[in-house]
């Protein structure tokens, strides 16, 4: 059986959720927890450009609310520190000037401890300007801005696992002996390319609820005839491409793809050492699950993997036509492991019974798809600095989709939209197989 | 009325253009005939990694043909120089190892009349089995061959332009008084924009003549109502947007534009000077043309541009669409001009006659789409090593549409996708605009 | 009057000064109390390949004493954390593989309270083998040790200058209202440059007490006659060649100091402001004050500066020469202003009663020379791993001569020959000017 | 018997080498008469940014007698061309704005034959004023002109053999089957030390005859007693050096070399191929001789191996006291051989008659000292433009003495001083150990 998680990571609770306070409370409640692990020299660090140290979450989620919540919308409202701005804006150019992103992991002061304090009166007064009420479009806000939250306690997780990594020691994040999966964990049946036939689908968040201005507007795609694996690629099958001499066969991969196994020296997945019988993960190193789905690959990897395969990587939309009728439900950040595990677990998913194994097509890895991350036609970024938040970085990145073991469950739609440029391998991201059906 | 082309441009003829045979004899000759205004030191400097020399240019499009024709197919060839296989060699991976890129501006030896002999030994050798007949099959290749060296003309060109442009003296490739456009240039009408409506769409080739791999298969795509501006945008049009600080406000670009912008200092496209009246062509400098369409511009510029125009670029199937009825024609290679002109020169191209001005579809530059270059529905890369001509390209790069002033017009078809990354601008580059008209 | 300086700064008292073990105490102890002002936070983190966290400082000096005297020779000892002889070791080759110095910033494992045991667990040890008595040449090994750690005083005090300087809220590392130096500081008089004849002189250690292997051995040179300021150079004086263009003007420069004048746009010493009226110190942001010596210039400055100022820097050897009758005192880190003072503090400094002003020759900054940092005649470096201390860093590098404000008193000797690169600016470097007198 | 040299190294005969004229007339056509084996594609090309195409050298030296004799000093004289002066100034800031150095192979105009051209209007000039007399200050600098040319005679042989070595075809620049000096070299006898005694030396240039400005001044240093060896060191040594894993044990480099050593993957000398068994030469591949000099070694080798050998490099002082009684001699590069020898070849250089074998003080290899290029007591660069030539590089380079065989012999002085930074490797740069004697 699988541990239950650590207190850290569970959900705190006695909030309301269906109020917007509620799930203020509930998330932001979260994202202090998932630092509670670290110590604040944890926090200060940052281990590559492309991270940010924890205590950057920790504030810059704060100044989210601060900046585009209480300053414009709260009359009496009193900046914490009017430095702040500077320091945490992330990369709204409108908004201002901002400390360059690199040099994030050189912010010794202010101390976490004035960190949880800026949060703390955040939270005091965006509480009672909850409790008293906000317009509609201020709450629209707060909902956007709690999904930033919920964007960055993932991020937090990949760049303190980044950051462990880094360490000789090979410290955990947190450690529980009773998470070894290895030997209970069991070989998934092979995988089924389940079909679907050419024709008109609509795919695209509708507007009903919450969703980001990229999911959107809905409309017509015509598909040709498609089929989709019924299940994550694992490391086991990996390992075979790997033994394959996957990493040094030119004819698998896209150049850039090629240009950058030569110049990094890449020849296993992020995290793997070189033996290929472990892996590094939250809870510390820990023995390669054959049977769990393969993470940390880039999408360089992946499509490599799929040609090898005979196959090849889904198209968004084909992805998400198949999530359509699927409950959004699986191996998510709430659970705990915050690692991927095998499709057989039925015991921790029992929503899943009556099937012979889970499909992951929600949690556990982020699936990288075949799609360059563009707009959807008709697409229109939010008015103002929000405008910033989505629509600019709509070139040389991919989309993946489906929410990882680091993602929080209520922050998943079939709709989602994530992107990472195709070297990346720290977020985590691994392999559903496709195929066209027509010949 | 503009000028004669220069000798070295005009279409080498009395060849049968509708044998095989005939074809191979004038591409050929007109490959050596670009390469005639340059001197041998000319031909073998590379002035970025980017750009190859122009023998580099000579040497490769030959080696393709003994490498892919003559080895294998035609019995009793004679190599002309084993070492040429390496030095040649381009990108194809499962072909054998081959000189690195960056360094084909150190092959002062072999010799540039050595390389040419080597052209005519290949010529000979293949002008010999034409006559005789080939296999159909074979036959393709020849196809594939000549419609590869008419892509190299092209880059010879570019990159013949990149050279002459860093020299200090400023050289002109060709030295043409009588092409001075400036006084008879006229203003173009305003630009309309066609609306298309949504619905299905057939786009790519149907295999019927010659094509690349990755304009097939022909597939069905849905397209929303989309409208599509009837001219391309001008060297005014771009100055307007230059002098409305367009080059420092963020909120236009994509983030990685932007960053591109701050890092090359980029203020304005390539070529023109910092006064912004005169521009490098392969004549030498000349003064900017307010009526010629804008040429030299990167992926994120045009899309800055079409931001603050408040349009967008068109998605590559929109094009494909709007120019499927329209002739291939335009201001191509064999018109010798070699710089995009504006849309009202009538006389130079009759075949518009009825229209007020032409819409410039085919020719004069490339157009900039807004798709990222990926695989179409069913797409499958030829087999063995001219596979690697397409297919692994197809990730980072954006497609660009229609041909330039430096296309040869027999190598254009509204099938046709070219690509590039979105930061590169040494290609004939420009812009039309696109607008969805759903609201 | 100077303030008195904070508690931390103070020399720890009590110990017996005149033993291995009292010296071993009170320089220890100064270690950790340079430390007390910074978090936890400020301790870990690295702000350029260059400089290393305060944490890493504190670990690798009780390293040193581990791994060269505790555990070759102290029969019982136990190592504190076999990891940390990787964590910890800087650069002896001979010792093992040791943690990247650029990724010294990724170790927030061990935290700070860790390393300040492991500082215990080995001073418990050292102390009760000194108490003991230890063989002189194992003695001789703590000495060594000793004088590393105060170099390592030194560097803690850099790279947190460093460091603190990056942030843009501009933190203290000690708050001293009380040390604002601008109203009493006196300007000094002009220069005299002191001259001394042609001859043969002795320069360099004769071995009698403490001193690097570099110092040595005692040699004759011949110089001809040369003279040296009486004082150091002050930020006045600095600032007219900043007016006089002299960052605009190659013919001033060194060539390789010129290429990198332009690569980083360098026109200032490092920490002023742009408005060239403030600078920032280790007591936070403070005014430029005029008649204090100007400090962290590189040797491509103090060469530059000097030959405007149609003078030399000195070499090395006359400036040993000038220092020999000289007391070792001055403005150094036991005195608490961490900052370089102007000539004229007499009340600060009533040994030099008598004189108008200080010749600064010891303490305040490091006077560059323009002597390549080159082995003595008949150098030879330590055996076994201490052998790399020195030695092995004689190319490319310029001698520093004298100490500086955060140099301990007790480190600095008239031969002791420092050394850095000549771009580099974040020691406490400044200039005194020599001139031949030969005509 | 060594080969005949080919004619284009020929020294140019009948030229009266007494006057200026004569000397004029016959180092310029030497200069010409190297790039004779060239093609105009060998001269164009720049092969790394530390050489330069040899047509720049071309220019580049008549241009400096344009610029420094015949503008300011020859009335009437006619610029060849105004933009010359922009192309082909090479380092002179007070001089105007110069074409960046790395771009000097981007050059394809002017064209070779212009650049000859050039020269032919500048020599004509020259001669004319040179037959009519020039004021002595004048002549002083058409005699550094001479000397300047001289070094660009053995930059441009440098230049073009590393050219060529990047060829895959690893062309000859001089192709002389006749020189396969290999199977008669004679194993030279084992090195022996030569004793100098402690004591003051005089070393510098005089003043009588030409010598650079960082000659001199002649001054008085004071040496402890060295000794040096009779011999270079050669190729077979070198091997017992690699052979012993000289390039994986880090104890025997500087630091900075072990990290060029790492960066580069340094295994071996410049030019030699991985089986230790052939080098690149200017006749293009041959077998490594055993008896001849290593050759085209970094100072970091040079002084890894003289470590490794229980040795170390000469001082320049300590070389130049012991090559004051020499004769300038050796083997230059009048002899044409144009790579080094064994010490032993007496039958081509009888003038060492009577010794066995030749000390090869001068010729060869430039000889790299420990010695960082500093400035002597005194120096003072020459006036106005001219100041550049040596001065302002007297920062991170070391000083080789002795000349090498692609140095023409009348351009030697035992005070010359060339100077490389201590990774280069093009250069013929060679190995003389030397010890102290004093214990």
């Amino acid at each position: 059986m699988h541990a239950v998680p650590s207190e850290p990571l569970t959900v705190p609770s006695g909030a309301a959720l269906d109020t917007l306070l509620g799930r203020y409370e509930m998330i932001r409640r979260l994202t202090a927890a998932l630092a509670e692990p670290l110590s604040a020299e944890d926090c200060v660090v940052q281990s590559m450009p492309d991270a940010s140290p924890a205590k950057w979450h920790l504030a810059h989620t704060a100044w989210f609310f601060e900046q585009f919540v209480l300053t414009p919308h709260v009359a009496g409202y009193r900046v914490f520190d009017p430095q702040f701005a500077y320091l945490f804006n992330s990369y709204y150019e409108s908004v201002g000037p901002r400390h360059a992103r690199p040099h994030r992991g050189l912010l010794t002061r202010p101390s976490q401890a004035q960190v949880l304090m800026f949060r703390d009166h955040v939270d005091d007064a965006m509480c009672r300007a909850l409790a008293r009420g906000l317009p509609p479009e201020v709450g629209a806000v707060v909902e956007l801005g709690l999904h930033h939250e919920q964007q960055h306690q993932e991020l937090l997780l990949m760049d303190v696992k980044h950051l462990l990594s880094c360490n000789p020691l090979r410290p955990a994040y947190i450690d529980k002996e009773s998470l070894s999966r290895g030997p209970r964990s069991q070989a998934p049946l092979p995988a089924q390319f389940q079909a679907y036939p050419a024709g008109i689908y609509e795919i695209g968040h509708d507007g009903a609820g919450f969703c980001f201005d990229n999911e959107g507007p809905r409309h017509r795609v015509y598909l040709e005839s498609f089929a989709l694996a019924d299940r994550l690629v694992t490391n086991a099958e990996y390992l075979e491409f790997i033994r394959d001499r996957g990493y040094a066969r030119p004819e698998l991969w896209l150049s850039d793809g090629w240009a950058t196994v030569q110049q990094q020296g890449w020849n296993r997945p992020l995290y793997w050492n070189e033996s290929l019988e472990e892996e590094f993960s939250l809870t510390g190193p820990c023995t390669l699950d054959p049977c769990a789905p393969v993470c940390h690959v880039s999408y360089y990897e992946a499509d490599a993997f799929a040609r090898w395969a005979g196959a090849r990587l889904p198209a968004e939309t084909e992805w998400e036509v198949a999530a359509q009728p699927q409950a959004v439900d699986g191996n998510f950040l709430e659970d705990g492991l915050l690692h991927p595990v095998d499709a057989r677990t039925a015991e921790l998913f029992p929503w899943e019974n009556g099937h012979q194994q889970r499909t992951q097509m929600f949690g556990d890895v982020w699936e990288w798809t075949s799609s360059p991350y563009s707009p959807y036609p008709g697409f229109r970024p939010l008015a103002g600095g929000l405008g910033e938040y989505n629509g600019k970085f709509m070139a040389n990145q991919f989309v993946l989709r489906g929410g990882a073991c680091v993602t929080p469950r209520s922050h998943m739609r079939g709709t989602y939209r994530n992107f990472f440029y195709p070297h990346m391998r720290w977020q985590f991201g691994g392999i559903r197989l496709a195929k066209g059906t027509r010949t």
